[in-house]
């Protein structure tokens, strides 16, 4: 394999100005900022590195699919996705999101951590197996949605659609990230979501505070429904809502003791002098992956300039994502949040839905797993952090799980990462260790 | 009086363009905008009037002050103030709320009702006395302050420092509205208020919300906080905070009992299909005069944009004002604030105060009650609504009661005059009636 890293060396400058271009181009599906553009530039960058590429329309964005034929049976899918987040708030990036940036090793961009540099490390990785081999050992297939940022709601319907192109042995989820030590982890899972609107009206517009003696305030509504969702120990007080989760097995148990949390490290990442309830060591790695969450995204109502505006508002909104475990529903987890709303007297509220995904698990002694801790052990010359599940989400269940695909999470991120957030980058040498990892990964999963 | 009237009638047109005139300037306290523009045209007016008129500095805005000479010992007070509210959403506006405009009979414009209106109209009293006696029959004293609508700050301190200049025998307050009914209201007292923003903090920054199950969220810290404040039952969960709440005497039962409150009209008004606790009758009206308020101005945290945003939010605010009845201290119940939120574990939840008013009352049986009730009668032909409180706030302790002042609010506003929302307006005809009504009371207080 020496002669192909040693290609991905020689290729690197370029790979990184790739990526540098994707970057630059905006790709916002919660906000429909140049989706078709990138769609278009995905498309033709597959199809140029010798695939045949399709984009594949969708009640949304469509889908960029493309199939590299190899010599052995075996198909390995990478699934990634070309969308990002939204980049607000736009003053505290030290550098415009959209213009890619390199400072000190890092490359700095929305989406360059996720999940471009993930898909431009990938394709590297079969373009200098055809480079220097002519071919591959396996098929390849990329699935490249533009949709993942806002619950890829149209995933699923695709994977039933198109079952029979979707046939693969694995899947290499979009996502991955070194801890803050600097090991490497991989992922076997990821938790679902559910995220929702809650929408209280009160008056039929703002009102002088005044009137807050004898006029029902959206906003106190709001705070009291919410409030019956959780409560300061942190336990989600919907009945039920806990009936599904299932608890770590024996290997779950070993995996989480064997992974080395950095505590510290991620006290100081996030900004905080504790772990909520204070907790620490197992109890504090249980929860991150095994515990649901109950999450305000945000919450608004009324005035929130400067001085007082003494305001009765009229209408208040506030918006969650409910992260779910194995084996909880998004779907039953809603019925149970209506239920709960209208039987504690909030029968008003609206609830608008954003697009529910199941969580997801692929089992640890699979030969994908095998295949992908092995080509990382080589790579980063160290074992890597294998991770039941993931405390973040992805469509795992719809595009893999539900038809019996296994899927692995391993990428070029780092614990600096600040995917969703200001500025987001991922460091250079990740990037080429990443395409690495992906080129040996090749040869470990043919066989 | 006839020939006083009859001037005031001549002179309508002026007075309406020179209400225009004000209501062009903005004089937005809670944004500086304007604001020393608008304390000279007040300036210029009173001394084109002929009164001795003085912009009198203060740590925030200048207090406008006019002092008209009168031939009889007393001197009666006008209380106004030439800021207004700010005008935002500028959406919701059918015309610009700093163009006035008629329509229908209505003058459109913020301010309009609160507070330029009744300024302009006690102006053009005393200047149809002047026109057509050459004299008036009492001293008179106008006081404009520029910062009612952002609390009053430096109100107290300029009474204070000027107590010899300021004393008076009477004090007519800066609003007043017609019910929905059409009936003049009489206001003999205001709430007090405390108005506070409470800021929340977690992590450093916004995170990715898969960090929810292990990271501290500031807005729901928040949303514990608030709802530690007030529950449901819409009484104030802080101790001792209903300590020093007067109940209403005899006399003041009586004046509720002989207000005619129109229900179904204020729903129609407010957009709601019922009342707070769906209350009625006595109980409804007891409530809105005699009891505090806790309200959420605003509240604000994370994303509340279109779609998905998944952040866990690093800060959370919200914008309370409490409305406080006598004899409620507004320090002692932030002191007592304080003391709720660390008992509850929120020390860290910072309070930033916004100028605290007291709670003011005016005995009904005072000479000054009398004189503008029959001036009343005389103007609108029907025996006007006398209420022991407002449901509203003013610095009428701090310019007035503190030294024994009595204070009687009555104004041009009528029940959908929409004082700090958009479409303010007043109806010319209620101001023409305002103009004729303190001209009488000019009469009736001399006496």
């Amino acid at each position: 394999m020496d002669d192909i890293l040693a290609y991905i060396d020689g290729q690197f400058e370029g790979t990184v100005a790739r990526l540098q271009a994707f970057c630059r181009q905006p790709s916002i599906a919660a906000q429909g900022v140049g989706m078709g553009e990138m769609a278009e530039l995905v498309h033709g960058t597959l199809e140029g590195a010798g695939a045949r590429a399709k984009l594949v329309p969708t009640a949304g964005y469509p889908v960029v699919v493309g199939r590299f034929e190899g010599t052995g049976p075996k198909t390995l899918m990478f699934y990634n996705h070309y969308d990002v987040q939204p980049p607000e708030p736009l003053e505290l990036w030290d550098s415009p999101p959209f213009a890619p940036e390199v400072r000190d090793g890092h490359l700095y961009a929305r989406g360059v951590a996720d999940n471009k540099g993930n898909l431009v490390a990938r394709l590297a990785a079969v373009e200098a197996w055809l480079a220097i081999r002519g071919e591959l050992p396996v098929n390849v297939l990329f699935v490249v949605e533009g949709e993942e940022e806002i619950g890829s709601p149209n995933l699923g319907r695709f994977a039933e659609d198109h079952t029979d192109k979707l046939r693969a042995d694995g899947c290499v989820w979009e996502s991955g990230y070194k801890d803050t030590k600097g090991r490497l982890e991989i992922l076997l899972g990821v938790k679902g979501i559910l995220a929702v609107d809650l929408k209280v009206r009160s008056a039929g517009r703002d009102l002088h505070s005044a009137n807050a003696a004898i006029v029902e305030s959206a906003a106190w509504r709001l705070c009291w429904a919410l409030n019956s969702l959780k409560g300061p120990d942190e336990r989600v007080r919907i009945p039920g809502f806990y009936d599904d989760v299932r608890q770590p097995d024996g290997r779950d148990r070993a995996m989480l003791a064997a992974w080395d949390y950095d505590e510290t490290g991620q006290l100081a990442e996030f900004g905080v002098d504790r772990f909520v309830l204070g907790l620490a060591g197992e109890a504090l790695k249980e929860r991150l992956l095994f515990q649901p969450t109950c999450n305000i995204c945000g919450v608004h109502a009324g005035y929130g300039g400067p001085g007082i505006k003494t305001v009765l508002p009229a209408g208040a909104m506030a918006k969650l994502d409910f992260r779910l475990v194995p084996d909880q529903d998004p779907y039953d987890v809603l019925r149970k949040l209506r239920e709960h709303l209208d039987a504690g007297g909030f029968a008003d509220i609206e609830i608008e839905v954003e697009s529910p995904e199941f969580p997801a698990r692929t089992d640890p002694d699979d030969p994908l797993v095998a295949a992908v801790v092995a080509s990382a052990r080589q790579v980063y010359g160290a074992q890597p952090v294998v991770l039941p599940l993931m405390a973040a989400t992805g469509p795992m269940y719809e595009l893999c799980q539900c038809w019996g695909l296994p899927a692995v999470g391993a990428g070029i991120g780092w614990s600096g990462s600040r995917v969703h957030s200001p500025n987001e980058n991922v460091r250079l040498q990740d990037f080429r260790q990443g395409i690495q990892h992906m080129a040996l990964l090749i040869e470990a999963f043919s066989t």
